[in-house]
């Protein structure tokens, strides 16, 4: 229930179109996040087909495809959300905010763990592609549209193809 | 009914793949705005939750999310269409053309009216972000995946993360 | 059925987080192209409106908008698949990869073939938009999130947006 009072809070405070509570329960993000649970649950007892067929049809209902593997944190919104991939070994820190077209993917030259992570409080704009088993730290903001394929430091900026850093800002 | 005439005229002048008037009725483009239409009525009354389920709805069946907020001009054409956000408070003039993966969407820096105006005639390529409460002018093209965070002025294409000017043409 | 069996090598040889052979009927990839073997059917024939039909259902289901009209070759794999587009008179060689978010389009400057010839082998990251009557040559590598809108040499890797050469591979 814990999970419930923190999505409708995490999510009235980062969209400033919502209305009332009640919306949250049309959001994408909260409702595949529930879907999450449910195919991290059997994911974990190794049905991994049942697994797949829930993230699967979470991903025709909501737009956003998370594989079952994914670990994620507390309070994660995902704005919109048509168009996201997060894959299987991805890891997602705290009160992470992604928007509609990220991909949390790999670059088919990995094995074992080849999805990123992603640190507390990072921003991902839409359309950005995160891609490898790289480490994006604490607090940084990846601009709508970049391509990034190499670690990225806590506390900054990085936009474009290939992503370049283009401000650092002190830590919160 | 002049909507579904127009739309009809729109579409297949702005589709070469199109092979019947009847086709019209299976675009994405057609269904969301009359979506939206319904979605509108609602917001406009204050029924806000009813308005988002309506636009949540079109957004499933057509892969186009329009905030029911939003207004929109005459002839909109929105190719394919998987993919496009446009925002609570987006202006769109008349025979304005965009395809799929376009956003019209805000920064999160901004209050009230937070997301773009786009003037007549605007062309916006495949994946574009238009993103802040900045003014597209006039007959002015945006290409593919560009990324836009300034005022565009008439008559130009922009390209690019962040877009920049790459021509200038006379006005129609 | 030398359809399936191909797909299922397809999938399990590109795809390292499937977990057994029966998940492959759970890929967009697969039903995608079942779906267009039948649009195609149709398109062939002339019934233009159920060959439409069908490709927008496909889509509404799979994510992946492939034109009844598209020619399609061996092992293709679409992994993800979600805002895939493939125009109408694209051309896709065999054993083509291509990632979620890819646009086989055009540019609306051209008549007649107006989209992509894609040759053998040719890899296509996520969120890449390839426009126009050109030719991708074999092997070659479009990077996530490139906008080419001009022919590729084979063996070359691309990136960026517009999409510029980084580097030049030996033939396999």
């Amino acid at each position: 229930m814990s999970f419930i009072k923190d999505q409708i809070e995490t999510i009235k405070k980062n969209d400033p179109a919502i209305h009332s509570t009640l919306e949250v329960f049309l959001y994408p993000s909260f409702k595949a996040q529930i879907y999450h649970k449910i195919s991290n649950f059997f994911y974990c007892r190794k049905h991994f087909f049942i697994a797949r067929l829930i993230s699967e049809r979470a991903k025709r209902k909501t737009g956003i495809e998370i594989h079952p593997g994914a670990k994620i944190g507390k309070n994660l919104f995902i704005d919109h959300g048509s168009g996201v991939i997060i894959g299987e070994t991805t890891t997602i820190g705290d009160n992470v905010i992604m928007f509609h077209g990220v991909t949390l993917g790999g670059t088919g030259k990995e094995k074992g763990k080849r999805h990123p992570t992603i640190e507390d409080n990072v921003y991902i704009g839409c359309g950005a592609k995160i891609l490898g088993n790289i480490n994006i730290g604490k607090n940084s903001k990846i601009g709508a549209n970049a391509v990034v394929l190499k670690d990225v430091m806590p506390n900054t900026t990085i936009i474009g193809i290939p992503g370049r850093m283009v401000s650092r800002h002190k830590s919160k």
